[in-house]
């Protein structure tokens, strides 16, 4: 049996579909993270472009949008077991240019800017609580790495009851094995992994309902 | 170039080593994940024999122990996105034999049992308070499956400061691609992943310092 | 200048209003928190009477409802530093009758049993992810005792971004030096204090929207 | 019978000692909590006056310290509820000189500055992977007010599993009604509250040890 029939058969993989309101977040889409000297490579650059279309349908529709960044203090007080295991996080600090959100995606006044130190979104973050304010009760998840940052922000909303959507055209990785491996497990356990233009279709389909 | 020299050349993959003090947690090793009927097969069934004597070692040192189970109320009150994406979670409710833990590995008095109904043995439990109680900064993660519950309490216990150590042995999936792949991921990125007899000498030089 | 003139002066005790969703907490009304002889006394059979009315309007129109428990296993395994300050708390296992919720109360099959270990409904619990499933935006927190576990719910609901109604006659200490006082720190900094008749009013006002 | 003797007689108030590795957090002792015209008044002076002595003993004795701080980002995306609660909160920018820790607590280089939206230095923040981290079990809050943010941080330490202790005089509010209602509350419920010098002596004493 291969290994999709094994899931199907325990009955995994069923879709969520979208719920009543819809929040964006773009994971790390930051310099350095578009860089393949520095933490970027793979499909990275393909999945910004991606996001850059999703993200302005998103703005048409007043969609909440929320950006993530890396981002320790520059006396390392807040570096812990996450930048021992990857110790050039700690050179992504305020102002270090590669820890800036991607020019493509750049940011608007309003929108949330979410400062983390570890994989996920939530940890350590206000950003439950931002999806809480806002009335929001699903989240689409682009940015990179997609087996790193992106399905642990994905992982963390679906325990909190948030319905995970995953673009698969709008996350990335620096190597093509774990961004593939981690987009079947978010489908098979987590999230709905779905093409971009689909999901575009549903923002817009909720944008004029509202 | 290949995956690996990627995140060589990124420096990802630094090894943590073991702190002060290490608890075990067991997660999910309970009838319904050792059924391939059920939640289960593929590697589960070694992965449970090889945790049985890396158990043992950690009674012998007196290393603090967890089990988590995945537990649902019998009214489906508590469930959520989580189950609605693997619907069959549900019959994990507290008297259903296949919630309990494999004979095997039969937890004693004094032994921590978390119920839990996502992926994190950390989320909405008190297992991260039980960890700081018991001084702990070193966590060493056995349990099914590799890319579910054990990455996720894995890539927690990183973002919370532990240590996370995998033994690759003593965790098992049901399908081995996504095993294969979680463990590269969480060697990468958040644990040290080592054969569990290294994981036992370290648990004796430990227990001989206390 | 007296107290409320300074709060007044800095810009505190502003009014919240009701959101679009309304949830019911009803915190630790449990036989032993009902009895003056275990963690019991004060005004606190007066707010369970309250509570039963309040119970019922909400029942009626549907609101989500939740009741907490302090439960702890029979082993000590996961009492920490609050069954330290008060150590009788470690009574109150599954089974003994102390823990259960008052006969006046009784939940019903659907509505959510929260069993904790701490002061907070949200602290180790599945508590804010069931808001979240269930699209609350105000969270109405009624139950013992008004110095402990209601208010520090409310301190965690306020934090999570849901509006927090206290409904004073629905909350009971078993000291009323202490029930006054947070009554007023909770006006002040985190929640909405009314009476249970003008929550009672808006329950059945959104009940009639939906 | 009065309110000490029923919480006597229910077990509460339980001594619970110094741990092994205590951490000093500075709650919230910035200019604007420092001046009667926007968040002080009071005894927050005084607090101050002894924290500076107490802080210099935690810096003799290589005790971690943390300092927090409530920042709101400056287009309002990350004000809640709380925020809606007490307004003007939002005027607490990164650049506001009232949003800095004042000029006799100045932090150092390597203590570790928490900046937090909410009540408890423990929500949306690294506060607690930190004390992770530096191996505490043993936490000492000073700061204001004592019925706001150092009262939920205790609240939180004590669900987290540290050990509170609130040096009395090292804790301030705008008013003394609300200050001598949390510290009695505290005292019988999630903290040992003791004198400042007491604390020094134990600071002394583990930093002896180590």
């Amino acid at each position: 049996m291969d290994e999709s029939a094994i899931y199907k058969k325990q009955g995994m993989g069923n879709p969520l579909g979208f719920g009543k309101k819809a929040a964006l977040v773009v994971v790390d889409f930051v310099n350095g993270f578009n860089d393949p000297e520095v933490f970027g490579g793979g499909n990275i650059p393909q999945a910004i472009a991606a996001t850059k279309v999703l993200l302005e349908a998103a703005r048409r529709n007043n969609v909440p949008i929320a950006f993530t960044r890396i981002i320790y203090q520059k006396d390392g007080s807040d570096a812990g077991v996450f930048a021992e295991k990857a110790p050039k996080l700690k050179t992504l600090t305020i102002d270090n240019p590669l820890s800036q959100v991607v020019p493509d995606l750049e940011p608007r006044d309003g929108e949330f800017i979410v400062d983390k130190t570890d994989a996920s979104s939530f940890h350590g973050t206000g950003f439950g609580a931002w999806l809480t304010y806002h009335h929001v009760d699903t989240l689409i998840v682009t940015g990179a790495t997609t087996s790193g940052c992106v399905r642990a922000t994905v992982v963390d909303a679906c325990a909190h009851n948030y319905r995970p959507i995953v673009p698969r055209d709008c996350v990335g990785d620096r190597a093509i094995g774990p961004h593939d491996a981690s987009l079947f497990d978010m489908g098979q356990k987590y999230a709905d992994v779905l093409a971009s233009n689909e999901i575009i279709a549903e923002i817009e389909r909720l944008g004029a309902q509202n």
